[in-house]
């Protein structure tokens, strides 16, 4: 149980933590800061916070952990600054990738104790906290990414709170778990957008379900993904090659009329949709 | 209204067919032909067919129209066999892609005035009978491609029937139906089992929604989509080659370290989500 929690970034998942801490009654007291007043007039309004502030107000100073949800590329500055401003604050995020974040968390020297790294996989193509709902992050694995300076009551204090959430915390390496992120959310999310790209106007009115579930994903915010994408280029230049040898792979063997490759490679594709049970 | 109706290959459309024909009082009788004993016995356990039969029975004779819903390169060898066999039978089909169909099926000269090529835009990764459904044609997108040698007679009563089933009954041109298929069905199918065969077993563990709505198509039958990419195969290579491109695009993007460009290619991915309301 927290007494004072401050969400920085009152969008889909600001919001949705809010809601979650609200209804499990995990907080006294939830403070809302954003750069822009209509989330923050919207989550008041709603009951999701009790303050809203568009700067780091002093009312911080009483909250015992603060959880960053804003684009990945303005997690780290955020973070610095809480942690020198506030001296007991413990902070987390929400960031999709967290090599980066936590590169850059290790020079603020001892103030880096007082941050973990966190990703709950869990989201929604839809922006803003008008989309939050209270159960997203039940059953849902969060990742923590702790390192060797992190103090173990932030690693502690994080578990409890996002079990209390419903979700299964793994500890991972913040590296691995980009590579992780890479191959199975930013690698697939890249795929549908450029497969949203790729279709002509005049072919709109034909699309089926087929078309529409692909393009699912490619309803984030650009600026987003352009941030996600910036802050795990390496592992996702990986991936994307290895996807560009899958598509030459089918484009050889029905170039080539070659059945039985192009059987195996459908085979081989379908393993994961059953693995998935999708 | 049909007097007999004969459907051959008894499997998803097959089976959805007879279902809403019978939901619909669209037919007296329901004749079901395939090469497997199961899903006939199946579909007559569960009245969808009122005979089954494992190969072109006499009984056919007394059915006016017979649809064929057997993989692609099955359709146009068992269309002349039909047409040839039953002088009066109107025959189409439910194949993904169909000039090659279409141009199979002239080459039978006169015959081919009973023959009409079809393509409803419904389906699913599920493959069979049970899992056929009464409602999938309702409000779907059906192609009917006739061509000058096809009778108005069998235009007007495949128009009527699948009017009758609840569809949209639009008429085109085989060659054109097939590009417009390669782009908005064919090549997402493609991506999303290359996207299934491009994860590694022990990231499976930590898919989430991302992973599972992308390898969501990736569950149909191999050797039905082994024949569907080789009957598009000109137009699904191009296809595949402008997706690539994009691929590319963002790649150099990537590299580059361009967020503007990143941005710009996010937007143009994300207009197709909001187009199709997914």
């Amino acid at each position: 149980m927290i007494d004072t929690l401050a969400i920085v970034g009152v969008g889909l998942l600001g919001g949705s933590i809010a809601l979650a801490v609200r209804e499990r009654g995990l907080a006294h007291r939830i403070i809302g800061v954003s750069q822009e007043e209509q989330p923050l007039a919207f989550a008041q309004q709603r009951g999701m916070i009790d303050e809203g502030y568009l700067h780091f107000h002093d009312a911080i100073q009483e909250a015992s952990v603060a959880i960053i949800c804003t684009p990945v590329d303005k997690i780290a500055p955020i973070a610095s600054t809480l942690l020198s401003k506030f001296p007991e604050i413990i902070v987390s995020d929400v960031g999709s990738s967290k090599a980066q974040i936590v590169s850059a968390m290790t020079t603020t020297g001892p103030l880096s104790s007082r941050f973990i790294g966190g990703h709950p996989m869990a989201g929604s193509h839809n922006n803003g906290p008008e989309y939050a709902v209270a159960d997203l992050f039940q059953d849902r694995l969060m990742f923590l990414t702790p390192v060797a300076s992190t103090s173990p009551r932030a690693t502690d204090l994080m578990t409890q709170f996002w079990q209390g959430l419903g979700s299964r915390v793994v500890e991972m390496d913040a590296d691995r778990h980009d590579a992780i992120m890479a191959k199975i959310s930013h690698l697939p999310h890249i795929a549908s957008y450029v497969l949203g790209g790729a279709i002509e106007d005049e072919y709109l009115q034909y699309c089926g379900t087929g078309m529409r579930t692909m393009t699912r994903l490619a309803g984030g915010d650009p600026t987003m993904w352009t941030a996600i994408a910036l802050s795990n280029q390496q592992h996702l230049l990986q991936c994307m090659e290895k996807f560009n040898e899958g598509m030459l792979a089918f484009e050889q063997a029905l170039k080539a009329g070659d059945a039985a490759r192009l059987h195996e490679l459908f085979t081989q594709g379908r393993r994961t949709h059953h693995a998935l049970g999708s």
